[in-house]
């Protein structure tokens, strides 16, 4: 299945795509959300006769495939070629940092720059959404707690992450730095997340060209590596890195400006698109 | 007022204390959160004549003093003298990361190490609990953005923190490591939250002694730096840095250990009390 929030920030309706066609699933689930993650809860949408689903005319705004997400976890450095673009080591385990939360948009929302931001980059990204309570997993198991896949662009300012004293978080989350979605893809419709073609163009640009095939830890291993730290929810996002050709390792380096359109594609999942906004 | 969460794990109910009386708020909000946070919702808690709330008999668990937490954010090395314990340089901004929301536990809720943990470590807080939504403000209106003041202890694992490759939240953010409340102490009671006494001992013995007077970033300069990096919204807590005397700055080095109790004390907030213990 494809899952779909739409409608107005903060007032979504849940659906999911029948082909072409958004399909309204309020009368089944309240939202797309941890509570309604889980395997039980899927099953039952799946059971559904999608004809018995009223279809949504029109074309309306697009949410985060997820709301109500509690972690918003990222990884670093998690493709070995953009790892050596930026001049870093390989990582001996999986480089973790937080998104705020309140970074998540919809795909097609605008990205506003903040106040002072000169250095802000784009990071095309295969997000993985817990669907069941994790704890202590092995990576041999660890895939059948994601409920589904979708697209992320952890949206970075590059001199808030490198030059404001310590911790990237500071860079990876003002307001509108995660467009998640179109779709939450369930993990049965998705396949294998580790051969996925991965595509992040500005202005039309091609800037980044990546598979998923070529991360250094896979999304089990980065899964098993969280769950002993911490337990996941149903509801988690897990950002897991992006593979090369982001502005700051440019030659020279590049970064966005105001009226850019960035669009980003993963294979399966999707495509999203947002213009370049500056808060005055 | 000091308003309390109290009840089992995930149904705590809100209510504040009456002196020595714990009353039951549940006919007037459904729960202390961001949504009840703001001015106006306070206000009429004020002005409700306390003799009209059910008392409650006995000593049910207290939980955090905040539900819903969306950003659990963190300060570090923000008091001159711990920076100097830890061999650290003055930072030039306030340091940024996150604990996970799902730390959060009661005040005397079991810290629990998690699996292979050998380095954990005790950090008393001040924690500010947003209470209005904060984007740009100035230091002199920050205050304002605040509903109430409590105790974090922002437990840290430091061999994970250090050495499990780089960002700090790793050693931050497992269950139950951040212990917060017991009450919830509105702005207008506490008065200036900078010149407050704090303590921690471990079995007795007094570990740290702080007050939030030596605080390199007050309160009101971090609500203006992190206002300018992200919406603050209400219900948000900032954990504002530890005072001298954290285990891994001592000498020898020390660390918890199962059995051990923790109780922390900062003037007008109330006690916390956790006893450690660790997952098999």
């Amino acid at each position: 299945m494809k899952l779909v929030r739409y409608g107005d920030v903060g007032h979504e309706k849940p659906g999911l795509m029948d082909g072409d066609t958004l399909r309204d699933l309020s009368a089944h689930i309240d939202d797309i959300h941890g509570a309604t993650l889980g395997d039980g809860t899927l099953d039952k949408l799946r059971n559904i006769d999608l004809a018995t689903l009223p279809a949504i005319d029109g074309s309306p705004r697009i949410g985060p495939c997820v709301g109500n997400v509690g972690k918003f976890l990222c990884i670093g450095l998690n493709y070995s070629d953009h790892a050596a673009e930026q001049g870093l080591p390989i990582p001996e385990h999986p480089i973790l940092f937080f998104k705020a939360n309140s970074a998540i948009v919809g795909p097609n929302d605008d990205v506003v720059m903040p106040r002072g931001s000169k250095r802000t980059d784009w990071e095309v990204e295969l997000g993985a959404v817990i669907g069941k309570t994790c704890k202590y997993v092995s990576k041999d198991d660890a895939l059948d707690y994601v409920a589904g896949y979708c697209i992320v662009n952890d949206v970075s300012e590059r001199e808030f992450q490198q030059n404001l004293t310590g911790q990237w978080t500071k860079g990876k989350s003002c307001d509108t730095f995660g467009p998640t979605g179109p779709y939450l893809v369930t993990r049965d419709e998705l396949g294998d997340p580790q051969a996925l073609d991965m595509t992040l163009s500005v202005n039309g640009k091609r800037m980044q060209t990546g598979n998923t095939a070529t991360m250094i830890f896979s999304v089990a291993e980065i899964i098993e590596h969280l769950s002993h730290l911490f337990t996941l929810h149903p509801g988690d996002v897990i950002s897991t890195g992006t593979p090369p050709g982001v502005g700051d390792g440019m030659n020279p380096k590049t970064y966005l400006k105001v009226g850019d359109v960035m669009e980003l594609e993963i294979a399966g999942l999707g495509t999203q698109r947002q213009e370049v906004k500056q808060d005055a």
